[in-house]
């Protein structure tokens, strides 16, 4: 195999929107040849739109609306994937691998859903599936638990990976404004889609961690596996709440295996203000992956964006243009990964019960927690609004299964006293710095 | 070329001390054939060490005190040199590439001292040159900066490298303590050595900045252009001021093209303390880079130690397990990066002047500057010590260019009412988020 050499590779896009047109002005200005000398040339030969009338960075003799242009073009070596989403992109997708040509994605939701099934493809056709974009913009992450990494025993991955749901949870915690209001204004300046629940209700950080943990841990991880909670439902007393007791929330997706076995979960959840992740704020995103040799390491940057991921895209071609004869090869599965239910999950639980204004009602409330060997921390808060005759309980309970919480959640719903229990928020661990 | 295949590929190991241990331990226990499956399994074969009566976690047999038993070994397919220093680590490494070895180090000083023609001489014998571990212990930077990042135009990069540093001006910020002070502590609790001239006067940091801009502006980086400073003088009243202004001091290494031109600068700097950087604290080390196309990085980790340093070793070992036969292939140089002389570097200064106890002297001072073309930000601080007749101006100048701020310096240090320039000490620009 010669790894040199002068021959173009001929690239195909699918889909020119934001992202494919930052990629497409990557190729064309020929960023890839003045910086990697010695590898093939990347040769922009087709790009798919639906829509042929629209303006492109494109010169129009490469514009096509057909897909087979790109798929059943022997010119094309490599096919550059940005439609999102799930279909047509996995059958374009797999199409590509089956005709022998390389994949570059930034598709977190075909990765996600279809990962195993893609990667064994690229493996079978001799050829390369490489989506370093669908996860944290250009954050070189695929990249480092791909290759730098590899020797390490990965024992967790906590990240902040959903610009839209940090930057919604950003702005109301600084101005303690409602969620709808500080999404209507987040979709009014293009930071949310009119329809905001894949951000919103977890969905996309849900994609990318399946994606990280399947990498990090070597297991397949399936997504009803994952325990999945947006951020709908905070309330901007909690984040109040929270920030008077030394807590900031954010939506973390993590993976973790904590000697008992992988769970990989997306809540909200208060942090601590000491620690680093407190203070990623806006479209920021982090990753904080923690080895057994290299402790933890901490990567951050922009999360989205058309050049940040055009980065990504720019960066995985190069890599082909660079090994055109490379495969994808997948770390080995583990066969000896245990995994852990959401219910034998153990933290300290944040609770703001509604309660009817009366004595007695703490001591029945404190009474099921008891029952349930559940012990309260502190509680924080007592408010009683008497022109309606309720008061706010908000309890910090000592580490908890989850499964006893829940059960505990229902009794207390069920208590005459109780009108309703308004926010259960998980607190996140933090070992103490060492 | 076949990349998989089971033949196995032999590894020396030229240095086994703690770095070296924790890599020999990886090795034996067969770390990465664990994770990696398909890849060529990496052997211990010989294990080069000076005093071969010392325990070691390698078996007796694998020892011996002759560094060709592993350079002339036609058994040793890799050779991994963990000696540290120019010499004789350099001859060894320039012998394994010219006997068609591949090569893994984490030597800074030899590859900051002769990686041009290191790296020319692993390409010209079809071999690998490999030093993930040189800089940054097992934070991956030279991964990204060779791989992830290649579409990007690096505009700076700017770290915390140094630990040692890092740690004592950590101390004397929390502690209030002298430098000697700490530096004895920290000499006695390991985190320094006996000599500790590379640590302290920035010797280390400016091998480690060396090797990433070369990597990051495609630039031969000469060390004699490099601008370095250590923090020996640092007093602790210009950590108290430093504190009262909003500033933490750090050693800096930064390698920053601002436009007109690359320079390479380490020294101690006013740090704002709302930017990250001012918060990473004790043996952490923080390297972020500045791309054209995905913005601000920041990857950040534990600095040393034997773990991290040994999980970057493996990560290139497994490199090379995965593909052995590729090249090391340097990024082209670029013909075309000019260099700025620190003489036209710009920005703010903090100085500390020891005077006279008198009137006018603060008129003389201001005059000084004025000639220059520097003006007064703030004077933050007048203390008189009645008792010596002397008083401390501590000053923030506007930007100001290098050259003309020396030249005061120096006419200040002429002026009969100054007794002393007791600090001078540039503040770090960092631009606004956006």
């Amino acid at each position: 195999m010669s790894e040199s050499g002068s021959r173009a590779l001929g690239v195909g896009l699918l889909g020119v929107g934001v992202v494919g047109s930052a990629v497409a002005e990557a190729l064309l200005s020929g960023r890839s040849q003045a910086n990697v000398p010695g590898s093939h040339p990347l040769e922009l030969r087709v790009a798919v739109v639906r829509d042929l009338t629209k303006e492109r960075p494109v010169p129009a003799g490469l514009l096509s609306d057909d897909a087979s242009s790109v798929l059943s073009n022997p010119a094309i070596d490599i096919v550059v994937e940005l439609m999102g989403g799930e279909e047509p992109a996995r059958t374009s997708i797999a199409a590509a691998l089956s005709a022998g040509k390389h994949v570059v994605t930034a598709n977190k939701e075909a990765l996600a859903k279809h990962g195993g099934e893609l990667i064994a493809l690229a493996e079978q056709n001799g050829v390369r599936l490489l989506y370093e974009a669908s996860v944290g913009g250009g954050i070189p992450i695929i990249g480092p638990l791909s290759s730098d990494l590899l020797a390490n025993e990965v024992k967790s991955i906590r990240a902040i990976i959903n610009g839209t749901t940090n930057y919604i949870l950003t702005r109301m915690s600084n101005e303690g404004d409602t969620f709808d209001d500080v999404l209507a204004d987040a979709q009014a300046l293009g930071y949310a889609e009119a329809d905001p629940t894949a951000d919103v209700d977890g969905y996309d950080a849900m994609y990318k961690i399946a994606i990280l943990a399947r990498l990090a841990f070597r297991a397949p991880v399936e997504l009803d596996s994952i325990y999945r909670e947006g951020i709908r439902s905070i309330d901007p007393v909690d984040i109040s709440n929270a920030a008077r007791m030394g807590f900031t929330i954010k939506l973390l997706a993590v993976a973790r295996d904590d000697g008992r076995g992988l769970l990989v979960r997306v809540h909200p959840a208060l942090v601590p203000n000491e620690v680093p992740m407190a203070k990623v704020d806006g479209v920021l995103n982090v990753c904080e992956i923690e080895g057994d040799l290299v402790g933890p390491l901490w990567l951050q940057g922009r999360g989205a964006g058309a050049e940040a991921t055009a980065s990504a895209v720019m960066g995985d071609l190069i890599r082909i243009a660079r090994a055109p004869g490379s495969q994808t090869r997948p770390r080995g599965l583990s066969a000896t990964t245990e995994r852990l239910a959401m219910d034998d999950h153990v933290c300290q639980y944040y609770t703001r019960l509604v309660v009817q204004d009366q004595p007695g009602v703490l001591a029945g409330v404190a009474g099921v927690l008891g029952n349930r060997r559940i012990s309260i921390d502190s509680v924080i808060q007592m408010d009683s609004d008497s022109g309606r005759g309720v008061a706010d309980i908000v309890l910090m309970t000592h580490p908890a299964r989850e499964q006893e919480m829940q059960a505990a959640i229902t009794e207390l719903t069920a208590l005459e006293s109780v009108v309703e229990v308004a926010s259960l928020l998980r607190v996140e661990d933090y070992p103490d710095p060492s």
